[in-house]
């Protein structure tokens, strides 16, 4: 696990504590940490404030374009997230893990998006935790 | 254009009236309006915040599944609020144009949502006004 997974192990971690959803996410762009964000659902009282997408609010406080950078995050992005990726031209992604959940892999993929899968037991039995403890908060949204 | 499409303009000028880029959105259950919503990207500084991810933020906070439900929008979905559509089981969207930008189209119908765009005269005059005026700030974010 290199420096940005860990900031966003960080973000999965922070939000474990506030008793929201842990999942960590972080924008890099070459060698830099842009932004980081994490899963804010259950703390912001918001569906859409995923952790992708927080990450990338967060980050437009500083930048605007986040064309050919690296998104981070703990867990294989949702559909709306891989939308993200598109829409923003952000060209590849780096998950944690994508067993728990994987809607927006293929989605990316078709688009040219480089996602690499690190499969870290750490994520799964971080996530794996919530989800036995918190199932009706976890499967409040099923995609389509 | 029938009254929740009128939400969505109503927001859509409202964000004209800010500065902003003038799309709305509006969330319809059944009968009802949930929620409105209008790209803030340039009142926030949140190249995320799109009318329709707007929306659903606001729609959050007096409900949290989404399922079934209709979305109105004053443009054709992008990629990021496309996918927003499949992850939260939205079933329909009808759209006022799609001539200004059409990214998120195939992919909702490859996913079964029902796509309706009205092709409004009036929707493109008022995206076509910012983007003649603010051409920078609408392009800004080219989709990969």
């Amino acid at each position: 696990m290199d420096d940005f997974m860990r900031a966003a192990f960080k973000e999965a971690r922070l939000g474990a504590e506030e008793g929201g959803v842990p999942i960590g996410a972080a924008l890099v762009d070459g060698d830099s940490l842009v932004a980081t964000g994490r899963n804010r659902r259950l703390q912001d009282t918001a569906p859409v404030m995923h952790a992708e997408i927080n990450c990338l609010y967060n980050a437009g406080k500083t930048i605007q374009d986040f064309g050919g950078m690296t998104l981070y995050s703990t867990l294989m992005p949702c559909y709306m997230c891989a939308g993200a990726v598109l829409q923003f031209g952000i060209t590849k992604v780096v998950t944690a893990e994508s067993k728990t959940a994987n809607e927006g892999f293929e989605m990316m993929v078709r688009h040219g998006v480089e996602v690499i899968d690190l499969d870290l037991d750490e994520a799964k039995s971080l996530l794996g935790e919530f989800i036995r403890t918190k199932p009706h908060q976890w499967h409040s949204h099923p995609p389509k």
